[in-house]
C-alpha cells in the first residue's frame, strides 16, 4: 500500500449506475471531509462518467477513470459472465489489486459473478479452504460482524474455525478499540446442544481463544444476536443467510405495521407530528443503508459487495467500509490470525 | 370424541403455576363466552388448585381435577424425568388421551421432557418417521404455520414432505376457510438454489401439490416469511429454530430502540400521549402471547406446549389453540394428508 488508500470501484454495477455510484463517492467525501488520503480508481463507461462527474463537487482530483464498455448484467450466470466479462468494469476493478494499483475493490454488481471473478483473479489465501461473505448487523451495544451469509451452504469444522479467525480480523480492522467476541449460532446455549459439527468447532475455538485473537463466548441463539454479548457471529452460509433475511423481513414487517397503525386515525396522525424527529431518529439509527456492504473474506485481497438495490447513500457507506478495512490492514490481520489456527493444527498432529 | 371438546391440562408446568394456568383457563372462558362445549381435565396439586379456583368466576362446572403431587421441573433432563415422572401432572395429562378421556393435551412445562413423554405415551403415527414442533407466525395477510421449530436438527426428504402434509393439516384445522400454501425455506427462490435435500423435496412437493392438500409455492427466503404469499413454511428444526428466535430477537431489538427514541426528549414523550392508543394497537396486533403455543405434530394425539415464561393471557391463547385443533379434527386431517404421501411413494415404487 502506498500512502494513499486506493479504492478500485466498479462504477457500472447495480441499479441506476454510474449516477448512483458516483453520487455515492460524492456523499462519502462530503461526509468525511477530514479524509485526505483516499484515491479512487474508477472503472466504467468513460462517456457516461464524464457526463456525470462534474455534478459532484466533492470529487475533485483524487481519481482516475479507466474506460470499460462491458457491464456484467444482473441476470447473467457466473459461467457466461466469465466468458465475456474479462473486459468488464467488474473484472478490471478486481484486477487492479493484482496490478498493484488498488488496495481494495468495490462493486454493486451481480453477487455470484463477483464472488467467482474475485476467486479466479485474487485467489484464495493459502490456509483457507472456503472464502466467506461477512456482513454488519447492529446490536444493542454497537455492531456485529456475521458470517457466512451465503457463500457456502455446507461447511465443515475447519471452515467455521477459519470464519471465526477471519471475522475477528475484520471486526478488529473496523473497530480497532474493541475486542472481537466470537459466538457460534446454535439452537441452545448448553454444551450438549446442536450438531456434531458445532460441538467439534466449539472445542477448537476454546483452544484458539488462548491465542488472544478473540474471546470465545460459546453458543448463542437467534434471539441473542442483537444483545451485544458477542460481536462476531459464526455460522454456515445457509443458516446465516436465512437468519439475516429473516431479520430484514421482521424489521420490514414491524415498520410497515407501525406506519399503518400511526396513520389509522386523526389523533394518531397528529401524534406523528410531535414524534416526527424521534421517529426519524429511530429510522436513522437502524437505517440498513448505514451498514450496507458485504465483505468477501479469505482471498489475497479485500472485495466489498454493495447491495445492488441500495441508493447513493447506501453506496457511500460501502465506500467507508472499503476505506476502513484497507486502513485497518484487514488482509495482514487475517493472515496473522490464520497462522494461529495453523500452529494449533500442527501441534495437534505432532 | 364425545360432543364436548375435552382438554387435558397440566396445571403445574411453567412459571407461577397453577395460579397462571388457572387464570389462563378463566381468561379463555371469559373471552369465548359463546363456547359451551369445552370440558377441562385438570392435573395437579388438588390443594393448590382448590385454593385458587374459586377466584376465577368463569370456571364453573365444566372441569374435573385429578390430584397429582409430582411436578416435572424445568431443569430436569428427559431421562430422569421419565424415571420419576409417571405420576406427574405432565404424564397424566398426556395419558388421559390414551385413556379416551381427553382429545388434546396442554402443558407449559419442560419442552424436552414433554416431547419425550408424548412420544412414549402417544406413539408416533404409523407413516411418520419424525414428529415435528410447529408454531404460529404472523404475516401481512394473516398467520403462518412454521415447522420444524427445533424437534429435529437434521432432516431428510421424507421428513420435510411429512412436515408439509402435517403443517397443511394444522393450518386447515385452525383456519378452515383458507387454503394451505406450502413453501420451503431456502436461500434463494430460483430452482437451482439450496441443498440437494431441498431440491429433491421440492420435486416431491410438486407431485403432492396435485392431491389438493396444499398449493406448493416453491422456495421462499427469510425475508418472505411475513409477506403472506405462503402460509405453511417448512424447514429443518435447526434452521426453523434459528429463524424463529432471530425474528423474536429482531422484534425485541426494534421495540426497545423505538421505546428509547420515544422517551429521548420532552417533545417525543409528549407525542406518546397522542399516539398512546395507536401504539397500544400496534403492540396488540403483534403481541406474541396471542400466538403462544407450539403444536407437536406426528403423534396419535395432539399435544400443545405453551411457552413456560408466558403469563395467563398467553396461556389462555394456547387453550384456544387446543380447542381449535380438536374441533378442527387435526389428527384425522393429518392421517388423510399422509395417505397421499404414501400412495405417491407406492406409485413411485411400482
Amino acid at each position: 500500500m502506498t500512502d494513499k488508500v486506493r479504492i478500485a470501484i466498479d462504477l457500472m454495477g447495480g441499479e441506476n449506475s454510474p449516477k448512483k455510484t458516483l453520487n455515492g463517492v460524492n456523499k462519502f467525501l462530503k461526509r468525511n471531509s477530514n479524509i485526505d488520503d483516499c484515491h479512487f480508481i474508477f472503472f466504467g463507461d468513460k462517456n457516461k462518467i464524464d457526463n456525470q462527474i462534474n455534478e459532484y463537487k466533492f470529487i475533485k482530483d483524487n481519481f482516475e477513470i479507466h474506460d470499460t464498455k462491458i457491464v456484467v448484467s444482473d441476470d447473467l450466470s457466473a459461467m457466461s459472465a466469465l466468458k465475456k466479462g474479462k473486459n468488464s468494469s467488474m473484472w478490471k476493478s478486481i484486477q487492479a489489486q493484482i496490478d498493484q494499483k488498488a488496495d481494495v475493490t468495490l462493486s454493486a454488481g451481480n453477487t455470484g459473478v463477483l464472488l467467482v471473478m474475485s476467486k479466479i483473479i485474487l485467489k484464495t489465501l493459502e490456509d483457507v479452504d472456503k472464502p466467506a461473505l461477512a456482513g454488519l448487523w447492529p446490536n444493542e451495544k454497537g455492531m456485529n460482524v456475521v458470517l457466512d451469509l451465503g457463500a457456502n451452504i455446507e461447511c465443515n469444522e475447519k471452515n467455521l474455525v477459519d470464519f471465526s479467525e477471519m471475522g475477528s480480523a475484520l471486526f478488529k480492522s473496523l473497530f480497532p478499540n474493541e475486542n472481537p467476541k466470537v459466538a457460534l449460532l446454535n439452537i441452545g446455549h448448553e454444551e450438549m446442544k446442536g450438531t456434531e459439527l458445532l460441538k467439534n468447532t466449539s472445542l477448537k475455538l476454546k483452544d484458539l481463544h488462548n491465542f488472544g485473537d478473540f474471546e470465545f463466548k460459546g453458543y448463542i441463539e437467534g434471539n441473542q444476536i442483537t444483545n451485544g454479548e458477542a460481536n462476531v457471529i459464526v455460522t454456515d452460509g445457509f443458516t446465516g443467510n436465512v437468519a439475516l433475511k429473516t431479520a430484514e423481513g421482521t424489521a420490514n414487517f414491524l415498520t410497515k405495521t407501525l406506519k399503518k397503525t400511526l396513520s389509522e386515525n386523526l389523533l394518531s396522525k397528529f401524534s406523528v407530528i410531535f414524534s416526527y424527529f424521534s421517529l426519524k431518529n429511530f429510522r436513522n439509527k437502524l437505517d440498513p443503508r448505514k451498514y450496507n456492504g458485504a465483505i468477501f473474506l479469505g482471498l489475497t485481497g479485500p472485495v466489498v459487495k454493495s447491495h445492488g438495490g441500495t441508493d447513493s447513500l447506501g453506496f457511500s457507506y460501502s465506500i467507508e467500509l472499503c476505506y476502513k478495512i484497507a486502513k485497518g490492514k484487514l488482509i495482514e490481520k487475517i493472515k496473522n490470525n490464520l497462522s494461529h489456527t495453523k500452529s494449533l493444527n500442527e501441534k495437534a498432529k505432532s
